[in-house]
């Protein structure tokens, strides 16, 4: 691509740098933040500069937050009693969303992969087993990827509370073909595992 | 979506209003500027910002620039005796990536559409008619849209060129069907005009 002007070819740079953005994209977006009044661009890309400089990590849970406990931990209406542990920010946005949990989070930041060479220690599993001591903890519900490094995670972390004789319920989430969707598109593997663990019909 | 920190939120936000980018991409490219280098967020913010501050229009051609004089009409290798009339930068840039053109360029500013209320005076067809004048321009090619507008304001500068006995030669871009396009795919108003502008066969 032919640029009569750096300024437009490092913004055009910049956001085809970014994940699912093409040349083509990256030019439309550049031109459409030249066309815009120079005010809302300035917004925009202050937006971004605040949000990197003033992210924070909850202490408490691992959450994404502009304190250093984040609102859900201080939430006095959620219930301490159950913790979902899930592998990224992401996933409890995408759980929060669903708004059929009204426990808390554990963020672990990743999953254990030992090909990748992320251990435990890579992870927030020390804070989580510190939290499952707690009095008021009773449950945690793995709400992790149904992948080899999701079951391992979740293995490592269930062998860790019974050698410790930490006496919490450890439940996962329901692993099954989707609501709503067509059985003959489930991949062969979810459909050959729901019927290995099919459930009582409830008449 | 829940947010649990207002500086994710704005961000998001603030994607989520660009062309082309719904708010999950909006969340994914949030992310993705969080987890990059703090380093590599700020040259991406500064670089929209920087542009927006800084860019210029090119006293001569209309083409966005760094400087007050674009590359395009600094260079003396380019040809001065034809000026490529373009709607906008876009259309030059297009034009420019087929590197099938050495000449100058003059950029509109968009189209005479009567309807949307933009006369000629909105765009930049007075400096086109004053560059006309020049010794060394002896051709205009319009390579402009086929479209109503794009004829309307092609009309109207050659009325312009001919009312002020202007002499230079007016030119239209090629139009037709598309090179290695299949023809049953070619819409029908360009298919019929291409057969009624049909050229003699070169054996």
């Amino acid at each position: 691509m032919n640029f009569s002007s750096n300024l437009i070819k490092d913004t055009v740079e910049a956001f085809a740098a970014l994940p699912g953005i093409g040349r083509k994209s990256a030019l439309r977006l550049a031109f459409h933040l030249l066309e815009q009044p120079e005010e809302t661009t300035t917004e925009f890309a202050e937006a971004i500069q605040k949000m990197r400089a003033g992210i924070k990590t909850c202490n408490t849970c691992g959450n994404l937050s502009d304190e250093d406990i984040c609102g859900i931990c201080k939430d006095p209406s959620r219930d301490s009693k159950v913790i979902c542990v899930v592998e990224g920010v992401r996933d409890l946005m995408a759980i929060e969303d669903t708004q059929h949990f009204r426990g808390r989070y554990h963020v672990l930041g990743g999953l254990i992969a030992p090909i990748e060479g992320v251990g435990p220690a890579d992870l927030t599993i020390a804070d989580l087993l510190q939290r499952a001591t707690q009095p008021e903890t009773q449950e945690l519900i793995m709400a992790l990827s149904p992948t080899i490094d999701g079951d391992t995670t979740i293995f490592y972390i269930n062998k860790q509370l019974h050698e410790r004789g930490i006496d919490v319920t450890v439940s996962n989430i329901a692993r099954g073909v989707s609501f709503g969707g067509e059985l003959e598109y489930a991949d062969g593997v979810t459909l050959g595992r729901s019927i290995l663990a099919r459930t009582p019909y409830k008449g």
